[in-house]
């Protein structure tokens, strides 16, 4: 079963096999609100969808991204050693914690635009991204993973020349179409093990990162346990977990998007962004 | 006329010229929702009220902040030149964006709590806040303040050991319940010059931060003109504007927040919060 959101605001739930079959969650709302009314109320909207009638899955296209309102998106900087090494970077002895603006966040096949005179140094970055489920403070690691709705698929775009201007990353992250997502959201329990997935961004067709989830320095329950001690995660919160190495600026020579590349990024087990960049 | 939230959640508007009775804003929904049905139907709710019936003002213990959901909080750092100068950092050539986490908001009379086993090192500052009320996106500096619905105080309390310890201040600043906002919002008719306000804060009745906003380096509608160079300002978002000078952690010797400290952030012509520090 995989959670999506059509372009037209309507929360979907694919429910076949194969994935080629869509039907409505019949749930008047976004796919953020069916989250927050918690997992009884999501059973019972769940136990509803058997006579209902399926209809062909659209393209990625006809995606947005499974929440577009996030009450906040936790972003995890330096994550995996690799990527520190390379960004020329201390490893973190806590998460190192960063954000990204919710009005960032665009579709699975949407294109990134460049505001080609703000800046000219635009970098891509996968990252998994966890959906949280329920309220969730001070919680202990061994039960952290319970937090967790499902996970899906970040590209954390970044203008460097922005973010290392002015050292808080926050607007070099934030810029409108900068947080592709989706195309799904897969429920936590069809994910065995989030620290065991293949993780990868091609630009041109190019492979540039390529590395598994396990290389991460805070998984994805020490992540949850940690911020939990000092700020209330929330049903519909997004946590991006940081990206392995391989970005543009740490190249030699650098690479940076242009309009026209294509980006595509993927993690295993969940699907794939694929996104073109144009200067806006 | 203000806006304000009642601690069970109803949009409220208070009236009468005293400010001391209330009436239901007659709109089911947040107030964060009333802003983002757009001026005409904002009017519409508004032209209704002329018949409905007063009750008596709470005490400010029975409101909540004004908004508990922005969809983000663009928090401003060193927009002070005394500011930026106690800080001993540079003053920006362009608006230093962070954020707060919107988890972090507080009613205007509600306690702050220091998880003392994280922080040690809690800090106050007085800013005004800025509510947009239109979908903006590129705007001039001559016609940004249009996009603004109303404007309220913050207290962007900031974990002072951990701001610095990261680098990255979006932790520091958005330990639950360190932005107490509110009381109310005032509408952006009814204050003549964002720019000409006093603005305040005391600390157990000693006051340490007393200044104009007429002293910001980017005023408000420099500020939105500049932020929506890059992201689309949503109505609901708030802008936190940053802080005068005389904070505590600039002081000799510095002054932190303990258990039992009281704080009194005021902001002319729209109120003043009341918050109390509790250890969590």
């Amino acid at each position: 079963m995989r959670f999506a959101t059509l372009k037209n605001g309507s929360a979907i739930v694919i429910v076949d096999a194969g994935y080629t079959t869509l039907e409505s969650l019949g749930f008047t709302g976004s796919l953020r609100e069916f989250i927050r009314i918690g997992n009884p109320g999501r059973q019972r909207v769940l136990n509803k969808l058997t006579d209902a009638t399926f209809a062909a899955l659209p393209g990625n296209s006809d995606f947005s991204a499974p929440i577009t309102d996030p009450g906040k998106i936790i972003a995890i900087g330096l994550n995996y050693i690799d990527h520190a090494a390379e960004s020329k970077m201390e490893v973190p002895k806590s998460p190192l914690v960063f954000t990204k603006f919710s009005s960032s966040i665009t579709g699975p096949a949407d294109p990134v635009r460049i505001p080609v005179e703000i800046t000219s140094r635009v970098d891509y970055e996968v990252e998994l991204g966890v959906v949280i489920g329920e309220k969730t403070r001070d919680i202990p690691v061994g039960s952290a993973l319970e937090s967790v709705f499902g996970y899906t698929v970040i590209n954390d775009v970044s203008a460097r020349d922005l973010q290392f201007a002015d050292g808080q990353w926050v607007r070099g992250k934030s810029l409108d179409t900068f947080c592709p997502m989706g195309p799904v959201i897969v429920p936590a329990g069809e994910i065995a093990d989030p620290q065991n997935l293949d993780i990868s961004c091609e630009v041109n067709g190019q492979i540039l990162q390529q590395a598994s989830t396990k290389d991460m320095i805070f998984g994805v329950a020490t992540l949850i346990s940690e911020l939990s001690k000092w700020c209330t995660l929330e049903p519909g919160d997004i946590i991006a977990t940081g990206t392995p190495s391989g970005v543009g600026f740490s190249r030699t020579p650098p690479i940076y998007l242009k309009p026209g590349d294509t980006m595509r990024t993927r993690i295993e087990g969940i699907g794939e962004l694929n996104n073109r960049i144009l200067a806006l």
